[in-house]
Formats: C-alpha cells, structure tokens, sequence
C-alpha cells in the first residue's frame, strides 16, 4: 500500500456483530486512518479461537456491540515506525511497548501498556474507534479486529515476521498455538525423557502436547472428559489417555499410579478448577512443575493442602505462553518454517470470508480444531 | 575414637525427655553400637529448634516417649564409609542416600530412604532404638537425637565438613538456619536489587533475610506480628517492617502499594495459612515467586483466586531449603568460613548441658534465636 492511501479512510468488508450470540453480518465499513503509534493492516487470513465465540455469545460479560471480532490472523502492513509497508505481520490480542518494566524484565510478557483488555473496545489513542458504518461506530475486539479486510491496530501489537512464511498457516500463532505451545517449552520446560499430562486436548492443550513432543518427554498423558479427541490427540505426540469419568478416584491419583508418583510436568489447557487442582496435585515431588493456561469463572477458588506445595512442587501461571509477541513471535514462525512445529495438523478446516458463521458453528459443534477464513474469498 | 570402642556399647550422658512437655532429666544411657549403614557421633554441641520443642510438647501428634530430642548439632565421628574416625560432622534430621530418585534429581533433596519421619523412634536398619537405660529402650528423634554425648544415626544423614570449621557456631547450620538460607538462595533466587519480603522473623526468617542480604537485595521488607522483632530484624539486612495489625487492609495490599504492584520475591516463614496465602498474593505479577517453608496445620487448606497464578507469579514450596544434606552443607559451612554468612547474630544464647532446660525456657519465651547448648559442661 502507497503511502498516500495511509492517510485517507478505507471502505471496505468486515463482518459485523451486532447482537450476542447472533450470526454477523458481512457489511462494508469505513477503517479511518491510523494515528499515532498505530498501523493500519490488510488482513489476508483469519482464524477463529474460542476467546471470539465466548465474547460474541456474551454470556459471562457486560456486552459491547456492535462490535468487529477476531484476533489469530496474518496480514501487511502500512509502514509505521519499524514497519516498513508490505511487511508481513502477525497482530496479536495483547503487546510489547518496550518501555514498561514488564517489556523489560526477561520474565515477563505482560505489558502495562497493551495488555489485554477485553472490556474495551476502542482505541487507547483518542478512546474512540476507527471503524464505521454511516458514521455509526463499530468497537474493536482486543485491539485487533481481524474479521475485517483493514484493521487498525497498535503498532505494539503487531508481530514482524519471515515474509516467506505462508500466512494461511502462521496466522494460528496469533494465539492460541502459540498459548499452548509456550506454556509447554518456555514456561513448564520439561527435560528430554520426562513424562508430561496435558490436561484438555483442544487445540490450546494439543499446542501444548506439540511442545512436549518437541521437548522429547518420553510419555505424553492426555486428560479429556470427551473420549473422542483421543484419536486425533495422538497426532500431537499424545501416549497415554486418561478420561476421569471412567475412574472412581481423583484423576491425579490415576495419575500418580501410572507414573510411580506423578508426573514431571503438567499443563492445564480447560479453564476449569477442578483441572487445575488435579493438574497441580498430579506432579511428582520434589521437583514436579505444572502451569495453569485456561482461564477460570470469577468465582472460582484454587484451593489444596499446603503440604502438597511444601513438598517441593511448583505452581505456575502463564499468560499467552509467556511469549513477547514482538521478540519472540518472529522465532516461533521460524520453528515452523524449520519443520519443527507442525502448523498443519491444527488446520482442520477453511472458509471463504462470505462464510465465516460457519466457522463458529464448527466451534460451537467442537468439530476439529482451526478453521482459516480466507478474506479474499 | 579407636575402633575398638566403635564395636562395643557406650554408656555416657543423655537429656532424656520422659513425658510430654515435662522438664528432660539428664540420665546415663547406653548407646549401642552402629550397624550396617550407621555411625556413632560423639555429639560436642547442639541447638534447640523449635521443632524439638513442637514434638515435645505432643500437642498435635502422637506422643512417643521416653525419647531423646535434637537435630541441631556438630560432632565427631567413628569410622564408616566415607567417614574418617574424628571426621567433622553436622548430622541431619534428613538425609541423603544418594541412591534413590530425588538424590538423583538435581531438583530435590527428598531422599526417599532418609526423608524426616518424626513418627519412627526407631533406627531404619532393624526397627529399634540404639538408646537404653537399664534395657528399657529410648527412643530415637528424627533420626539425630543429639541431646546425648553419642548417638547414633544413618550414615546418609551425616554432613562431613571442614575440621576447621567452629562447630560451636556451624552446629546451627543443621535444621532452622540453612532452611531459611536456601529457602532464599536456592529456590527464591532474588536478583541483586530486587525486593524481597519475609514473612514471620524468627531464626528460620532471619536466616531467609540474611540469604536475600547476601543475594545483593535492595529493599527486605520484614512482616511480623510482634513489633518487638523489628529491631534485631535490622541486623539481618531487614529494611523495612509492616505489622498486620498495624492495618486495616490485608498485608498483601499494603505490601502491593510499598513496591509499585508487589514484591520481587517472598518468602513465608511462620506455617500460618494465611500468611501463606498473603506472601504469595503480595509477590508481583508477572515474574514474582513465593516459596512457603513454614509447616501448616493438617487440616489448612492454601486457597487463592486462580487469575493470581495465572499473571505470571509463581508459587513454591520448599523442604530444608533445597539443600541435599551431605552434598551441600560443606558449601554453606565454606559461605561461613569466608565470612559471607554471618552465623554470630542468631547464637543469643549458650547453656552447659547440665541445664538444658533453660534452653527450652528460652524458646518458649520467644526470648533470643538460638541457644548453644555445650556437651562438655
């Protein structure tokens, strides 16, 4: 894109929310030009994840309508400060300003400045939002909107990556590949030959199976209340299965029995407590590591015996698999490129933009893992 | 020692504790010799601990009398294994077999051979006591018991160290003060300049403290009930005091508004759940760690909100602080040595063995940290 287009507004297609839970509507919308710290991005392919489904269906927030969602895509950029127009690039829910002292620590990915917020729905600029219809406007999803030709976006979240990267397939680490993916090899970090549970096998946990896999555990054990994911799941270097319904006890007691003990390392991909307290109960003493992933209800409480902590296990969280999105996302583009992680296999399905309400019945039905939604199409 | 004495029994002096929370009477005992895989100590110091004063009281277990308590000590052995007659030695209420799985983990030192066991009075090689008075058997403590002359004990729960060493002073380095360190050093792991804050100021927090002055910490915010601790705290590198009754908000969020979002690191050293639960919610998101070393009650139960583990903290739990009792002790005897730990400041007090029981009357009055107790006078 030419420079001069970058400061004029561009008209062109987004699918639209307009109500909870209702199915959007393909509209043509004006993006208005970025302002400062901003780029503006013409989105090749999108994909959709369960964060868009769960805040389009409204159920458990204040809702924001009418409203762009989308956030797992691939695009180009219009050239601001270290883009260069053309540049091929991956937006990202959450973001590196590179000053704060979260940006800094070697620790940390959770940026004072571009966090997540869920809850807005504008622009941190000017607090307004760049996209219309009839001067009406539409409100941004997590700052990225991808389910639009044009987005605007802050230029923290923006992810430069290898041009030669095909953007149909790199468009899933946008996040939640990447989530389970770096929960597994940056957060839980389990040593070659270690034995790993991977609590729920969707795509976020098969991520996570895929690090485990890629980390060389010598046995993957795969926690699902739904037996039919098991088949796929060994695809993903799943060994083992283990569904709690078909045991009397605790599933970290199931666990522990199988593994003389627990297991090395454990993740926790569904959000629910009850996973979570058996994922941290299930690792072995003395030096048994398990990371939460999936994000609970508001109510809920983490609750176990403090000896279970005393001895020598360790409790961890992550937050979008602790990776930088702008440091660190180039490198996780490049493990596929190198053929290490295999992107392909999350692929499941793909829609032309026309057809993006049935991506989220394929979600809605738990029918495969990603579904790509091509924009030119 | 020749080793011919090493075959035969001793009959020497011993505090025996008769009966729950009653005065020990100092007796002649028999001390038989050490079997397969045991060593006899002529014990020359020992320390009290508050946890021979915790099982001597009986309050919250099944009380096993007559025995004979203590496990904080410096001594000298008689030839076994890899022990030299006259060898230096800390013996430890854990142990090492350097056979089982956590000997063989970098990451634990929860020897599963040797782990504490304070229910078992009794030696591991034949299930009985090497103490007796007139045949009645005394039974063993956590496999020290080094308020006697000799004692004996596994050879994997004996540190050899340097015989240059001051056992008068390094005795303290067995239990409550090399828990403390390494809670700090080996688990904690503070930056130089970090923010440090330790829960409960008594010798095990102290000597946490004293581990984050050593790490180079900038700020080392002590957090006590009893305001009267604040002034030694001072000598330990402690910067800053909160007193929880001093506030009408939880410690956490005093602690959070001090540090700009939380503390660096913290470390829990009372056993009380909710100090627990505060030092791991007043740690900082997205890289502060809480480790937790104190001892709950049986039926505590630790209980957060999960969204405080998922922004990045991380919770830890820690045993004799980290340390493997025969491979790391020397090292924290040589940190004494070259002056870097300061081991004076927690010896306030010094008893002949004649009068042990002032010892105890120290600790129950919370008077002082640790009181020396000379086998010799």
């Amino acid at each position: 894109m030419s420079s001069t287009t970058a400061a004029q507004v561009i008209r062109c297609k987004a699918a639209v929310a307009w109500e909870a839970g209702k199915p959007l509507v393909i509209e043509e919308v004006e993006v208005a030009p970025p302002q400062a710290m901003e780029v503006r991005l013409k989105i090749l392919f999108t994909s959709l994840c369960h964060t868009d489904v769960y805040f389009w269906e409204a159920k458990g927030q204040t809702p924001l309508f009418p409203r762009i969602f989308g956030h797992e895509a691939g695009g180009i950029g219009e050239g601001v400060t270290d883009l260069k127009p053309g540049d091929h690039v991956l937006p990202v829910f959450t973001g590196e300003c590179k000053e704060c002292r979260h940006c800094k620590s070697e620790e940390s990915n959770m940026c004072d400045l571009l966090r997540i917020n869920t809850d807005r729905g504008v622009m941190l600029n000017d607090g307004k939002s760049r996209f219309s219809i009839n001067g009406q406007p539409i409100y941004h999803f997590v700052g990225t909107s991808t389910f639009s030709e044009y987005t605007v976006v802050h230029v923290g979240c923006v992810a430069k990556i290898n041009p030669a990267a095909p953007l149909d397939k790199v468009c899933v680490l946008s996040c939640g590949i990447s989530t389970g993916l770096g929960a597994t090899l940056n957060v839980a970090k389990p040593k070659k030959g270690s034995t790993v549970a991977i609590f729920g096998l969707g795509a976020v946990g098969l991520a996570a199976a895929e690090g485990a896999r890629i980390a060389g555990a010598s046995r993957i054990i795969g926690v699902d209340l739904n037996a039919k994911r098991f088949d796929e799941a060994k695809k993903f270097g799943v060994t083992e299965f283990v569904n709690p319904k078909d045991h009397d006890k605790p599933v970290q007691e199931v666990i522990a029995e199988m593994t003389g003990g627990g297991v090395d390392r454990s993740v926790e991909c569904t959000g629910s407590i009850n996973a979570m307290i058996s994922a941290f109960e299930c690792v072995h003493d003395g030096w048994g590591v398990a990371v939460l992933v999936g994000v609970p209800n508001k109510d809920d409480a983490f609750k176990t015996h403090p000896m279970n902590i005393l001895n020598e296990k360790t409790l961890k969280g992550t937050f979008f698999g602790n990776f930088k999105p702008r440091s660190d996302l180039p490198s996780v583009v490049e493990r596929y490129m190198n053929k290490e992680l295999e992107l392909e296999k999350f692929i499941t399905h793909e829609v032309p933009f026309s057809e993006i309400n049935k991506a989220f019945e394929y979600m809605l039905k738990g029918d495969g893992l990603r579904c790509i939604i091509r924009m030119d199409a």
